[in-house]
């Protein structure tokens, strides 16, 4: 899958990783995974909304000393905007946990997705956690498992592992399952994610990799640009490998980063994919760039306008909304620099060039383009020329099925 | 219609206003209005993207002496990313406009919306406005044919006039006509919108009353987040009523300003209502937060919520996503102070009370809320409790229309 020699793909999603072991049970909409990996180094991220759900403020005191044994994830509640009992009920889930795993509270960490604004319904989350706690194994059914007792809206379960052979030829492994199709917006998105790795690296490098990974990965992808209140990132290490991720001068190795960089944006990708009632990926690249901030801005722009996304849905090419929607975002543009193309596998056409329209009606570009719009996996190339900065963002389509879904997901 | 007893509702949409002529004409999905408003003091908005239609650039720069006579606005084409074509056929437009009604090509304003990054059809154009320029005059229907000539994907014509009673007693009128119904965003929308008074002010003084009006409506209203190319607001001063609107002390008499501001809301009001698939009009009136610019954006980031619209359409009254809304705006908040109430008519429902939530399943307010829902007209209302200040914003739902209307209206 990558094009770095050094990076495998392999199989097991989370449990790939050695000593990681995982579980999951759904009862209708509710769901609960377990992750254990004992005695991990860790590292979180979490929403930059102002109101945050009750496990993502208990999670971030949790992992404050830098080591975890356990996750306990729901699906079905957000357990968000429930006061003292929201909190309660996080005490309440790892209390439960920690007696039948015999491992100490200050271990376990939690995270919710769902509804927001309910109370979390404890007679049916407790009899999942016991359940689940007696099937907690190493396996690749474990952790697909657990990823798709986490789903809420998503209609596929989500996981990738990859093999990374560090700079001394050592070798590590990393692997992560997620979820997350709605209210997802740049600056993560309603997900839940759990990395883990059996590389040896303690929480401050830990952190500084994961925050490297997210940057270009889950904080470019957008579905509805709406930004959720229970986001939750965590990225375990065992060190069960035995392997130093960090050189003997402090910095992490590079092919670890590259590693983690691709497994973050594969995960990103498979969401933009499952996006609610997506019928196509887009992806959205912007080069030439004046700085980094730039190039984030417009393609975040691109890639969350409504019209640009009920456009890609009717299959129309429609430069005219990509450039109002480049005009819009923050970033230094000229209009007579400004080139577009779209691509899709191998095919790319040219839709404007120097601002000058390619694709008017009659030509052979609006044709090609017109076919190549039907195809599901959609790149919007945008050159800027003002720079040598580029970005991409991840999202999907906006569909009828998209309105249906959130019509109908009531509180 | 207005609570206050020196505004008084009148017809005749911006021929309402004394020796304001209109016409228009519509040939398929292109349309021509003319309005003609001779020897008028001129005031324009325009939009903020950095992305602007050959028309905007145009009129810009036409307008900067203060005075102009006619305005030549088309829709089905908004000459935008046209290159120095785009200019050449803008001054072709106002050429042949002033041969036809002899009128000096430094007072023709011109205006456009439509699809953006096509050439203009002047084919079609040209001789829609040698029609038009045989049928101008001061009537109802003249304000109607003009209003109607610019919409696009608009489903109703949108008018406004009032007549003001000024501190002195002395009588003046302001009447509008208005389009926009898809990408529209806060900070204007693809709208354009042509106001005009029989009162007698000045370019300096109409700008500074032109803004205080749009601040609090067309500023706070949204349909899908995306800024329009092409936004244009002209408000013409004819003085043909000899009545002055500037107080000897040099300020704009607070009647007519107060009639201004109702004009602007009452249009802002339209367009949201009409908004593209709109199956409901959405008010989302924000108090008790810590400055203006923070009401500003919690009302903005609700009713802009993909999730909060999908809500509405799905007649939920979903709390958890209004509450999200507010918590990822950039406004000060504590969660534990924020009350929310739905509105609609007379009835008013409290979802959450000082952080608490009050429309829990089995509870009476949420089997009223979701009756409450089933109007048409919604109104969330939301406490901050930070402070004095308060801002309304307009919006709709988001539906399948919108979709549809939005993947079918190609390039």
């Amino acid at each position: 899958m990558s094009n770095k020699e050094f990076i495998k793909s392999i199989k097991g999603g989370i449990c790939a990783v050695g000593d990681v072991k995982a579980a999951g049970i759904r009862n209708g909409k509710y769901g609960l995974a377990l992750i254990l990996s004992e005695n991990s180094y860790v590292a979180g991220t979490f929403t930059s909304n102002k109101i945050t759900a009750a496990p993502v403020d208990y999670t971030k005191n949790t992992i404050k000393d830098g080591k975890i044994s356990l996750i306990v994830a729901n699906s079905g509640n957000a357990n968000c905007f429930t006061g003292e009992e929201g909190i309660e009920d996080c005490k309440n889930i790892v209390d439960l946990s920690s007696q039948l795993l015999k491992i100490p509270t200050d271990k376990i960490a939690t995270a919710s997705t769902g509804v927001i604004g309910r109370k979390m319904p404890m007679d049916i989350i407790s009899p999942l956690i016991r359940k689940c706690s007696q099937n907690l194994e190493n396996s690749m059914k474990a952790s697909q498992d657990a990823a798709k007792a986490i789903m809420t809206t998503d209609t596929v379960y989500k996981e990738c592992a990859v093999q990374v052979t560090l700079k001394n030829n050592n070798i590590v492994k990393i692997g992560g399952i997620c979820k997350g199709t709605g209210m997802i917006d740049p600056n993560m998105a309603t997900m839940l994610c759990f990395i883990a790795t059996d590389g040896k690296i303690k929480s401050e490098s830990l952190k500084e990799s994961l925050k490297i990974a997210i940057e270009d990965s889950f904080n470019m992808l957008s579905v509805d640009g709406d930004e959720s209140t229970n986001d939750t990132v965590l990225f375990l290490a065992n060190g069960k490998s035995k392997n130093e991720v960090i050189a003997s001068n402090g910095e992490i190795d590079e092919n670890f980063q590259e590693g983690l960089n691709y497994l973050c944006k594969d995960l990103a990708k498979q969401m933009a994919s499952d996006g609610e009632g997506a019928t196509k990926f887009l992806e959205v690249k912007v080069i030439g760039a004046n700085n980094k901030e730039d190039a984030r801005n417009v393609a975040k722009s691109v890639v969350n306008s409504s019209l640009v996304k009920t456009a890609i849905f009717g299959e129309d090419p429609n430069w005219g909304r990509i450039v109002a929607a480049i005009g819009y975002s923050k970033a230094k543009i000229n209009p007579k620099d400004i080139s577009i193309a779209i691509s899709s596998g191998e095919d790319i056409v040219d839709l404007v060039k120097d601002g000058d329209i390619l694709a008017y009606d009659g030509t052979s570009n609006l044709k090609n383009a017109e076919n190549l719009m039907k195809n599901r996996e959609i790149e919007i190339i945008i050159d800027l020329k003002q720079g040598f900065n580029s970005a991409t963002a991840y999202g999907c389509d906006l569909s009828y099925d998209y309105v249906k879904i959130n019509a109908e997901y009531t509180t």
